[in-house]
């Protein structure tokens, strides 16, 4: 008995794909995911239309689905990050219905819930068996952790494993069972390695970078927050890179042994584990080589699903971000009462979104946003965003390279910084210091219609985007 | 943020039971289980009547369960297997309500699609962390899997952990998860680690077990299933382990590599594992010390939930038991058909079930019943059994000290046999040899009320206990 058909055509076929139907793809292959592009080819091809996609992320490589967007393949997009490529289509009116982003935590709760039922998922798998055992561990596209698509196999109607290594049955050390899998269709390449994960992450050397976070690393030391126990969550940019690796000498230096690393895991918090600065790494992606060689070796680095990593309570009954103690996030813009926009850049277009960034920021004791205060000649800290992606009621402070400012609802922690004697400002402050470097920019033009809608992890819809004028 | 309450009372009332509930359970802790009853006796003690119990296999340990059922505080029972002590209660009319018995795969999948609500479910934690991060493999009531207890964890609307190991968070290597967990209870013992897990398990040194071991070895050897690749399951009865151990050696010394061992693991799966004969075990349960030392510190050990074990199709959407080549199985008692009954004695009085049995019957390829042909001056085989366990059309063929039957329908296997000199018998030819030495033993009286009934993994009713008359 297996599942193993001869090609995504046949897939498509067995599972009963319809017109206007919902496939649902994940992102762990990120900018080197062949997986999404043939099967909505294969889609096309055998000639549906109106279908809707449900993805965690669309990366540039993806830029295919424009076409298919416009002769009608595709008609409704959900996604919980959007990269440049496709998003600067969108804002520019590609898509009639508009974009539903999610959270990293809210997309699988809404597709556990039943609130967006997902008719077929793909499965992009680095290595899986002919009943349709899955792991992200293993292979020529080994990407690790396979966290955000856990809900999408557990719950769409009909799953369908694509591999390009196909393993004797059964696979021990599995991230996605045969339980929930309906067939598996082996090609010849899932991925192209180069984009799945960079080789490495690497701390940024430029010294803003560095000065901003030797204030997040002081501000974290001041925080109360860095004791045994600490948990911490960061990204791969350069500077929330640094970050860690300034916390990592303090707390080998201070001896403080932390809880667990969270977040898409790189080399950097791979090292923190190695060296006894956390118990455990809880891993929803992995970001580099070294961080996928960890999951598979360390039985410490535990891969955890997109639910147990930021899903929203009461749909499940707490998740990881519900304890973490400090999380690193970034920002394109902010204003003043600490809102963030991760969705646009300066004139409105798409070129991100929210994915753990407020999950994270709801759950972090300290949620601390790092930014140059000016990026590309404009400044961080505008009027009005084009888009609330984070509210600013869970973000707690801003790190700048001109020092930090803290929300006013924590006068405790304005305390701990004053009397660390970090730099600290208002956001009046340096908003004004960016303007008298740029000038204030002009306010965005947020008359065109609604391409997209930010519906926060409680299911909210928080912000709307709107189309951007040629 | 943390779920740990103060008493069991406290999560009674804070799950919110009510008259009528039903509470679910899980018997990885077997004889030495104090969970079950001490949730009972603080619901009892809270005045609580007409409590349903749907636990996986109720143990000699929970016969307070007897005096529970007298006073009315439970009116139904829902199980998969239950030993004597509560059995032969049961069958002389204890309990109003037949006993609904399932299988291991067939309780999980009636949980996971909705046909039998859990209300609140408890979880014997060996490990357990402040939000309910499970594990069975770490503690000192450790136990190694919790595969049974993984669909009452994920479906039942409050599940309530029971630890006697609290962890600081987060556990990392769990078998249940947060997202599922309301609340964690401490308490002093979760169980007798003697009743829990035997030290060993040991090999029969009765000539006639060795005798049927070796028939046994040699039909799986015939059969053509024992190629690289082969997978097997047995019990941990002596006649079973020493077919297991033959079965070893046979296997080293023709240099097979198999793939998996499953069922209840021993320590003589283990050391299969270990030499090479197979490339991974699949546990749901673990039967020794061995087994849960393995199951912690062997990758290649793998825990897996009763709906992978055993769950039935279209309700996974498939299971190992799908792709098992041959699984050793006991009886109490077998008709001519092949039937097998499990679930009572020669008296009709319950003291079994199902288990896994007639799971593994249906999924493997070659199912064999290895029993000694009379026991207790009774005959193995009757004209009429007191109850169908495992229909035998999923019974390939019987084992016994004077040969082997194999099943009509497998004419094949029959032929295999023959050609490698078994000694062969019909079932007609073992009935007539076993009642030469003990006689026809008097056909029971089936006429009393209904006091269970046996639900097949498909959902039907494949036949009915009767009460015993005293």
């Amino acid at each position: 008995m297996d599942k193993v058909l001869k090609d995504i055509k046949q897939a498509l076929q067995l599972a009963g794909l319809r017109d206007g139907m919902t496939l649902s793809f994940h992102h762990h292959l990120r900018n080197g995911d062949f997986v999404l592009n043939q099967v909505l080819a294969a889609a096309d091809q055998l000639g549906f239309r109106d279908l809707h996609v449900n993805t965690s992320s669309l990366f540039d490589i993806h830029a295919p689905l424009i076409e298919l967007i416009r002769r009608g393949v595709v008609t409704h997009l959900e996604c919980n990050y959007m990269s440049a490529r496709i998003g600067r289509e969108i804002s520019h009116g590609l898509l009639e219905d508009p974009v539903i982003f999610r959270t990293h935590g809210g997309r699988p709760a809404d597709i556990a819930q039943g609130r967006s039922p997902i008719d077929i998922a793909f499965i992009a798998a680095p290595t899986a068996d002919k009943m349709g055992n899955i792991s992200g561990k293993y292979g020529p596209s080994a990407c690790g952790s396979l966290g955000y698509a856990m809900a999408d196999a557990a719950y769409a109607k009909k799953v369908v494993a694509v591999t390009d290594h196909l393993v004797p049955y059964p696979l021990a050390d599995v991230s996605i069972s045969e339980t929930d899998v309906d067939y598996v269709v082996e090609i010849d390449r899932i991925g192209n390695p180069e984009g799945i994960v960079s080789g490495t992450t690497k701390i940024t050397r430029d010294p803003i970078g560095l000065l901003m976070a030797q204030y997040a690393c002081r501000a974290i030391d001041a925080s109360g927050l860095l004791k045994d126990g600490f948990s911490f969550q960061t990204g791969a940019g350069g500077a929330s890179l640094a970050t860690a690796a300034f916390l990592k000498d303090l707390m080998l230096e201070k001896k403080i042994h932390g809880s667990f690393g969270m977040g898409g895991i790189t080399a950097y918090l791979v090292q923190m584990l190695e060296e006894g600065c956390f118990e455990s790494l809880m891993d929803v992606q992995c970001f580099d080589l070294e961080a996928v060689r960890s999951i598979r070796e360390d039985r410490r680095h535990c891969e955890v699903s997109a639910l147990k990593y930021a899903g929203p309570r009461p749909d499940v009954k707490s998740s990881l971000v519900d304890n973490l103690d400090v999380v690193i996030l970034g920002a394109t813009e902010m204003d003043k009462d600490f809102n963030v926009n991760v969705h646009t850049n300066s004139q409105g277009e798409i070129m991100g979104g929210s994915g753990g960034h407020s999950d994270t920021a709801a759950g972090a004791k300290m949620a601390m946003i790092i930014a140059p205060l000016i990026r590309a000649r404009l400044p961080l800290i505008v009027d009005q965003l084009a888009c609330i992606s984070t509210p600013g009621e869970s973000i707690d402070c801003l790190v700048t390279q001109y020092g930090l400012a803290v929300n006013p609802r924590r006068e405790d922690l304005l305390a701990r910084f004053k009397e660390a004697k970090l730099p600290l400002l208002t956001m009046e402050e340096l908003q004004q210091k960016a303007e008298s470097f740029s000038g204030k920019p002009q306010p965005l033009d947020l008359s065109g219609r609604v391409v997209g809608k930010v519906r926060y992890r409680d299911g909210r819809i928080i912000s709307e985007l709107h189309e951007v004028k040629d």
